[in-house]
């Protein structure tokens, strides 16, 4: 029976236009971050409807908000996504992980009634990062993983700390070790792909295998300063063309190793940046990606390699500063199975891929089996306006994950 | 007589440091925009010397200050350059010419008496372009180049108009067209060279041929921003990688050309400027020299049909944006032969060059015979506290000055 489960691509629809309505801006994008009033708003929103559906809501400690069909056994199956956004982000990045496991445990509390495992529908807090520099603060919140002292020393901005902020939507932020769940079995995302690969290759379902090891540093490179119209190009140091050519250089030696290795050189600044001056320092960030922490760690190594050798060419120092070192996350083989079943059970083609963002999962996987589905981003546009999945391959991956969670809980 | 003409080192470094105690800093480097209380400070200091020489001293209607020896004839040999300094400057750019021009004139008239032509020494005002935006102001003034509406449009980083801050040193802005010289037969200016060839070869006076011809326009990059994890590398439109190809390829070219031509790409900006997002825009300034105008035509034009044909293999977009475009300006056959002559009667060793900075004689040498007499900067340092020409080279410039001077003017 459960092959035939069917989620409408209107009722996909229809949730992500009235949640998106929270935080939108009058010229297009949400801006919902966490403990915000639109954030509050649209978690209200959520109870709402979860509590319409006949599940059990309950926030927690930290403002994680859950809807909970009981089952047969206290242990649990969770799934679900955040609802924070970036600054100006779109309607479907995270926000379409929530809306999909409601469609998924609507339907199936309809047509397969009670489970042997409890299933909860979760929005957690603060995935992105974009107000308190806090990622997964929700998920650490169940993982037992916050410290006090964080409370008071996390800020936004503004200069409010997270716990004023948690007070300012009714939580009680001392609680905040109540969230802790050691009850769960399993946890399964959906999550937009945001990039472009399955809508590239018309796949409608990617099945995460790992989520990507990340290496990220700062390449200072230090010349000297000189006059634009006095100094001979060959009595030159310049600090900005040794970056050009290390950015240039690390780049071929990352698309020399291919797909999936990635690696950015995103933000840049140059001193004294100005139009008469030979620049005498050059920073680039550098962000690279790698699902293999082995290959991951090598590529570091090469990189580096590459821009102490542009810097002896040029007679200018180079030197670099560790921001982070993520190591690659692999998901659960169970969970993984589950998916595939399920995308084999509705006839429909996958792929299995790298998630080559960060998710709440890559946390969660350290203590709970865990898993991940993508559907297709149009055009690959995230954390965007521009965002946006049809609401069909939204009702496919709910279909699919309904289908998942059915194999996982009942 | 005149080839015995000695100017004591000891004398050359006693003036450069008294003068050098107007507007300098705590920390080191000189502050000292034109009109400012530093800078009337060191024009009131100057006019001291010039009158205790013998100098008959006077300031024109927009703040030049001269000091005249009166020859048999009315008609004017014109020498020295500017006092104004950029924000942390050095004591020799610009303040030297008119040390040397002073301790030059000075020795004529103790050594020659009174010479057929009048000699002037002079300190020109805001030749730096570090206040208002007003480059070559006192040149203009002499010239006939100053607009009235200019006297209340040019604004400094404080929005005070140039017409105030004159009358700030008690100068009648109104009374701007009275500076225009119509008498002038000469104009000759010693200056620091600012880069590092005369010291490099060891080799103690440059005698200038050309001022540089300047292409100055900001090249920008539009590719497409995309998240930095989940875009492979094959599917990126990067803004800042096809910029700094292009900044590495347009440095080739020039650096193809070989000496004199010069090329900088000084100011850098790189949007969203995220570590984590692959970067939609990327700009970066382009300061094109050559002392040949079709050379530098020729240049400007290779470097945008460099820059367009990076564009199109990377599927970004890129413009350009002139900023400016200035001829060169060669120095008078004359002048540059009294110099010469000058150097050879002294037995100095001397080389013919271009210079790559811009100057007064520039714009002066459109109106007047003009020429260019450089020293040493000691490794190529300027517009910076670390700027130095030893006591010798100031001597010895100052000598072979007043020797060309000589020529011109008995």
């Amino acid at each position: 029976v459960i092959t035939e489960l069917r989620i409408q691509p209107s009722e996909m629809q229809r949730l992500v236009e009235a949640l998106g309505r929270y935080g939108e801006q009058p010229g297009g994008g949400i801006v919902r971050p966490v403990y915000s009033p639109a954030w509050k708003a649209a978690q209200t929103q959520l109870g709402e409807w979860f509590a319409d559906t006949g599940l059990e809501v309950r926030e927690d400690g930290v403002g994680n908000l859950f809807g909970r069909l009981e089952g047969q056994t206290a242990r649990t199956v969770l799934t679900g996504s955040h609802i924070d956004t970036v600054p100006l982000g779109g309607r479907y990045d995270g926000a379409l992980g929530v809306l999909s496991a409601l469609a998924a445990v609507r339907a199936l509390k309809e047509q397969a009634g009670r489970p042997r495992r409890s299933l909860e529908v979760v929005a957690l807090c603060e995935e992105e990062d974009s107000r308190f520099h806090a990622n997964f603060w929700g998920t650490r919140g169940i993982l037992g993983l916050i410290r006090a002292e964080e409370l008071d020393h996390l800020v936004d901005d503004d200069g409010m700390t997270i716990g004023l902020a948690m007070r300012s939507v009714s939580l009680a932020p001392e609680q905040y070790h109540k969230a802790v769940r050691p009850d769960l079995d399993a946890f399964v995302e959906l999550h937009i792909e945001q990039g472009r690969i399955l809508y590239d290759e018309q796949v409608p379902l990617g099945i995460v295998e790992t989520i990507t090891g990340l290496y990220r540093y700062l390449t200072t490179v230090e010349g000297r300063t000189d006059h634009a119209g006095t100094t001979p190009m060959d009595l030159r140091r310049d600090a900005v063309q040794a970056a050009a050519h290390m950015a240039l250089d690390i780049t071929r030696v990352v698309e020399a190793e291919g797909r999936p290795a990635v690696v950015t050189t995103g933000k840049w600044d140059v001193q004294p940046g100005a139009w008469n001056i030979v620049p005498g320092l050059a920073s680039f960030s550098v962000d690279l990606r790698h699902p293999d922490e082995s290959t991951k760690q090598r590529l570091a190594v090469s990189l580096q390699q590459t821009c102490d050798r542009i810097a002896a060419q040029r007679g200018v120092s180079v030197r670099y500063e560790l921001a982070s070192d993520v190591q690659p996350m692999a998901m659960h083989p169970e969970i993984q199975r589950a998916l595939i079943a399920a995308a084999e059970a509705h006839g429909l083609a996958y792929r299995s891929m790298v998630s080559g963002a960060g998710h709440d999962s890559q946390l969660m996987a350290t203590r709970v089996p865990t898993g991940m589905l993508f559907v297709p981003s149009v055009d690959g546009r995230s954390h965007s306006p521009a965002e946006y999945t049809t609401p069909e391959d939204a009702a496919r991956g709910a279909e699919v994950l309904a289908t998942a969670l059915h194999h996982l809980a009942y």
